[in-house]
């Protein structure tokens, strides 16, 4: 054809579309790997890139405090990395304390998983879908981390870049979205930790205990480096009588730590507490702690490199959530999974790329980041606590509202709007 | 719940879901008529506007020269309005001209559809699709358009509004898009006509000549009022040799008309000349020619009304498209399809229902208008001619090519920049 002649780079648009060395991945938390897993299970070349080894992982500090819903678990059944089976690893409900306040009383009522989920510590689950992953001769690559002024130059040779990380300032490659950073300051300050001496609920599950006015505390049955222990992650409304909890420090003192632990339990959270057993009741270890807070930051998901070619954000480096809810990482795995299938379908990595897999991802890691911001909210806004009480009244309404854990685009349509909420309860023949 | 008292107006609310009148749907094309089908088949309530009836269509001027591919034939399929065996009716690939120029030789290739296509004249198609919808109880009402500010009183009771036509200036309600009117001027002046006379192809199917400089003629095998007939569509580029066919005027001297076609045809389009039977060619009648341009342009998808309901935009009222590549049809189609699918999933016809349908459908709606619009651009984008005479070389390039035309915005994929033509090709081994 003579058109040919208008391309003298035709050559190296046809080695774009060979993908010399594919996909590089930069991070290898639940995104990276998810991502990898899925390229190496349908033959697109890719590398990933870690600042930590396998054991590194397993032998270090406590990452967070992650469940993973069961949508997120069908993935990983997809992927083959399904180790821990759901009858003995997986939980089945939530079960939902609010404290009394002047105009309600005190609430407690479940709401059950159509299927189940399952919480297993991060220094486990990691580590050993980095061995599947290397097993199967996958590209695992442990480096330091490279800033964004290096990514370019590191990143020679793969055709798309994907960051999954927020480290080494990485996230700061994708603007914050206008709408991206809804709080001044940090709704909740946190204290996650792994206890024994916490009996299972019964159906196993999650408890979600709210202390009106201070925050909740997250009970999640973990499998962990010892076996099952016992999540308790305390949300703490700054200047809440629990705040204390995230400045405590556990080293200098743990039977003090221990015995605040259990104080607040006992004043705020008695559906927990009430399952403590005193004689074997702590913290399972110094490195299994983690106090912070994060500030709710959704990103722009994509960033064009000098050399033309794309970066696109995914998990942390995309936004990070509060954990109240526990969606963090699940979205991660979304978006991961997501761009695997859509770098499958459409190997032509530019800024139409891009944008359609921004598109293809943005109802459901939206409505996460919107609904987590609604849950952490203060004051509560009136429809989410209608919604709330109601459910204690419910049980399809509760249920409802529990297995959308795994549909978080549903939850959204059913909590956007004080006019949603009211055709929710509608729908349910209450409100 | 205490909250409770936060909801003066929840009652409202509630009736607002409980969808008093549900949908009403202004005008009764096939987006109008697609829609109210997939409604009535799922129990949603819901009215049609139209302002004429099924006598008035199918007495009427012709309408188009539309044809539906086979992802729009599974749609009527699911809607239990496929009335025509694809058998009989389809038609299935596309014969390809392309006349010479001083650098290239004319070229002559087809590409196979995996499933038929069919055109159906709309005056027999659109009253048929009526008469199911009124059979089956649908509530079909026949009155005056109503034009932008009679709309909301007009549509009253009713919880979203879908404006499917363009008709009474119904459009302006929606704004066009920053990047929705790419042409200064009409890239074709078209002159459509059914023609009696002209032997179909074989393997049946449409015929896409090309006069390289002067415009394209589609050829289309229809069923219309007297049975099956041809659709000529000549589209003219300006100034061009046969731009005359916009202007000549076929009831002052149908001959003369009928002979100018020809004449048109025999200098430019032999593929097509070459099977005319010149005793019997011509226009079946008065009413069987359309004649004028259209000015491809690009809506936003919806619009809040006076008193706070909100009006989608589907169909015509969204977007208009060059016909040259048969797909404004087929556009309309999806958008009502999935936005029935949208209504019967989300009943919360507020701002973020608007949101989600106009991302769920852009995808395919952008590539359409893009891709149509790549067609007629003058001059031909270099690597759409390498694209299309490297079609004439691979058979599976012609093919995947042809099938695309249900896949719009997998073709777009193919040829959005010249990068992706390239990887298109390469795909190929071409290139």
């Amino acid at each position: 054809m003579t058109a040919l002649k208008a391309w003298p780079n035709a050559v190296c648009h046809v080695t774009m579309c060979a993908m010399t060395d594919g996909i590089g991945i930069i991070g290898a938390g639940v995104a990276g790997l998810h991502l990898g897993l899925y390229l190496q299970q349908h033959g697109v070349p890719h590398t990933i890139y870690s600042d930590k080894s396998a054991e590194q992982v397993a032998r270090g500090r406590m990452l967070n405090t992650v469940a993973h819903h069961n949508t997120t678990v069908k993935r990983e059944q997809a992927l083959g990395v399904d180790h821990w089976d759901l009858r003995e690893y997986g939980y089945f409900c939530h079960h939902h304390y609010i404290g009394p306040t002047p105009e309600t009383p005190e609430l407690r009522f479940p709401g059950d998983f159509e299927a189940p989920s399952r919480a297993i510590d991060y220094r486990v689950y990691l580590p050993k879908l980095i061995e599947d992953y290397t097993s199967r001769g996958g590209d695992f690559r442990v480096q330091p981390s490279v800033g964004p002024d290096d990514l370019a130059k590191a990143t020679e040779g793969h055709d798309l870049v994907v960051v999954s990380t927020g480290k080494a300032g990485l996230s700061s490659m994708f603007p914050v979205r206008r709408d991206g950073m809804p709080f001044e300051a940090p709704a909740r300050l946190l204290c996650g930790g792994l206890y024994h001496g916490i009996t299972y609920s019964d159906p196993k599950g999650v408890t979600m205990s709210v202390a009106p006015g201070h925050g909740e505390v997250l009970e999640i049955p973990m499998y962990s480096r010892d076996g099952f222990v016992t999540v308790l992650l305390f949300e703490n409304v700054p200047g809440g009588d629990t705040e204390v909890l995230a400045h405590a420090n556990y080293e200098e003192d743990p039977k003090a730590f221990n015995d605040l632990v259990l104080d607040k339990l006992k004043t705020h959270h008695p559906a927990i507490f009430e399952r403590v057993d005193h004689a074997s009741f702590g913290l399972t270890g110094p490195e299994d702690v983690v106090q912070g807070a994060i500030r709710p930051t959704m990103r722009e998901d994509y960033a064009e490199l000098p050399d033309g070619r794309f970066a696109i954000a995914v998990g942390d480096a995309h936004n990070v959530v509060d954990p109240v809810i526990g969606q963090g990482a699940n979205s991660a795995s979304y978006s991961a999974y997501t761009l695997g299938e859509a770098i499958t379908e459409d190997p032509n990595f530019d800024e139409r790329f891009c944008r359609t897999y921004a598109a293809r991802r943005a109802d459901r890691v939206n409505a996460i980041f919107d609904w987590t911001n609604l849950m952490i909210g203060l004051p509560p806004a009136p429809h989410l606590l209608q919604v709330l009480g109601s459910m204690s009244a419910s049980r399809p309404l509760a249920d409802e509202f529990t297995n959308n854990f795994n549909y978080p685009e549903r939850q959204w349509d059913n909590l956007a709007t004080p006019a949603r909420a009211q055709a929710f309860l509608a729908r349910h023949g209450l409100g």
